[in-house]
């Protein structure tokens, strides 16, 4: 595998964990980060200490003092010593990315075409290179592949749901698929237990919420804090969720595996244990070319954190990503279509 | 996905039920198979039925008779309609294999060399297409990676080790690694139950039985039919394997996932019963980018037979490879390097 130099858009729990964990992977150099008001690149590699302690919410973790979301013009990124501020920082990093193999976009997605529009910047600069979400939505994907001749023009590798879930979970009921000619059903549970990590992923347990009965995108963008601290104490910190909209269906639809009506995803989170509240697993159910009927079963341990199952997925992807374009393979490619390289 | 036009070298088990399976999957036509004897051809697609009733070791089964074994000039594929006896069948295959996306070499690897050797044939040949083989010794892999240049000039993309295991383990190994940043252990374990598929699959056992204590692959080539039923006997029909020298040790550290000295391959076979006497099972234990020391674990269920964990792998597996090679992405693959397409 040749080197891979990325960026990270956005350093919320997702951008701030994937630079962190790039540095225990191989080939892999972060060398540009950016948030709403601050940019930071260095094409011989961020110094990703420095930029994590600088960037905000990565603050007054120390003796148990609840962490302090700090904003405005000289917090979060333009605070590191590597970093400029801005006012374009997604511009700033377009403007390098002749040196960048990959981009990670790593920032919510509360507007349904806000990734798909950031993939359409890139396109429109002629960026050739990978770009790589972690967006949970169906619909987003549909979206994406509206749009997927635009990224082929310029040359972009767009590896979407590349997560836990869409994700890892995904490329993990495709491979488990291959035991059956037919598949009738896949089911996938997960489990997270978000104590410590809570403050860091305040973003994505919006984001679920906006799949409680009663919300969607739009009510759960506009809650407060406040009004989010009251969904979760409503159910005393441990949320259970059924039927979610995750892109699984779509995506496995799509490499041609079942169809998207077949996938079922739900979950518990528990924001008040670091503990799983349950065993995140997928299971396969199919029909054998021998006519059998059976499932197989693809099982996380309830000690890796949902950080590990996004990020390592996430720059798995990246890695399969950055293969496929340099052999020319251009376009939209949901996980089941990739083998993540490790 | 674009249709594929396949040949089978062999028509054993493996070589019989990868044509019998192919015709319950979308876009994969067989085009050509052949035996020591014999070769059928045809560019519309292969009758498979006839050629599966015609070939050996599918006659006889009726009545509880035991299955004879024929041999001779008009038996297996010969005795098929569709195709002429030969004494050159895969120089009659690599002939016409211009129009072939992909060949599955499902033919006995008693010598080492063999596989790698078919491989080179075929590159002589200038042949432009795909070569799968499902073959299980970690040494072929080693003679296969030595020979890369050959298959790349030719623009063969030969992806090896495509069965069950190595094959469809190593493919779940890798994908669950993705949780961790270090690997410490993979341990991959398998259950066959193989009473009814016994006398397709003699050639399997007989290599299998080359991994006991006080036997190599040279002794287990030179046992007769009646010393294998002996050794069956001994072991009152079910017989369990250790530390097997089985390729998803190198397959996974050269896709950089572990060192192959971290995995350990085992399992139990029966040759007396169809139900599996153990369940499949494959545990990754790792270290998490956040401390966490974990295991995942992929299980297939005890209803899914050997020959659908291997020929839908291997069909998979096949799809992937003809993808990479028409993205002009040539040498040696393990199944780490893809994901099986559906």
């Amino acid at each position: 595998m040749d080197e891979i130099n990325f960026a990270v858009l956005g350093t919320g729990g997702i951008g701030r964990r994937a630079l962190d964990y790039s540095t225990q992977k191989d080939h892999l150099t972060p060398v540009a980060a950016c948030d709403r008001h601050g940019v930071a690149v260095d094409h011989d590699g961020l110094d990703v200490d420095e930029l994590l302690a600088a960037t905000e919410g990565n603050i007054a973790n120390d003796g148990g003092t609840q962490t302090v979301k700090q904003s405005g013009s000289m917090k979060g990124v333009a605070a590191s010593a590597q970093a400029d501020p801005t006012e374009t920082p997604i511009d700033d990093i377009i403007d390098v990315s002749d040196a960048i193999d990959a981009v990670l976009i790593a920032l919510p997605n509360l507007e349904h075409d806000f990734v798909p529009n950031v993939g359409e910047r890139f396109a429109e600069a002629g960026y050739e290179g990978v770009l790589v979400d972690v967006l949970k939505r169906s619909r987003v994907i549909d979206i994406l592949d509206a749009r997927e001749e635009t990224y082929e023009d310029s040359g972009i590798t767009f590896v979407c749901g590349a997560g836990a879930t869409p994700g890892f979970l995904t490329g993990a009921a495709a491979l488990a698929a291959q035991s059956f000619v037919e598949i009738e059903e896949v089911e996938i549970w997960w489990g997270v237990g978000l104590k410590s990590g809570y403050e860091d992923n305040r973003g994505t347990v919006r984001e679920d919420i906006a799949h409680l009965d009663g919300y969607d995108i739009e009510t759960a963008r506009n809650l407060t804090d406040e009004e989010i601290e009251e969904i979760v104490e409503e159910h005393d910190g441990r949320i259970e969720f059924n039927d979610m909209e995750h892109a699984d269906d779509v995506l496995l639809e799509r490499a041609g595996i079942c169809d998207a009506e077949d996938v079922t995803v739900g979950g518990i989170l528990d924001v008040r244990s670091d503990e799983k509240p349950t065993t995140t697993t997928v299971s396969v159910t199919g029909r054998t070319f021998d006519g059998e009927r059976g499932t197989n079963t693809f099982q996380l341990d309830d000690v890796t954190s949902m950080e590990a199952n996004v990020n390592g997925p996430a720059l798995g992807y990246m890695k399969a990503g950055v293969r496929r374009n340099r052999a020319g393979e251009y376009g939209v490619f949901g996980p089941a279509d990739l083998m993540p390289g490790f």
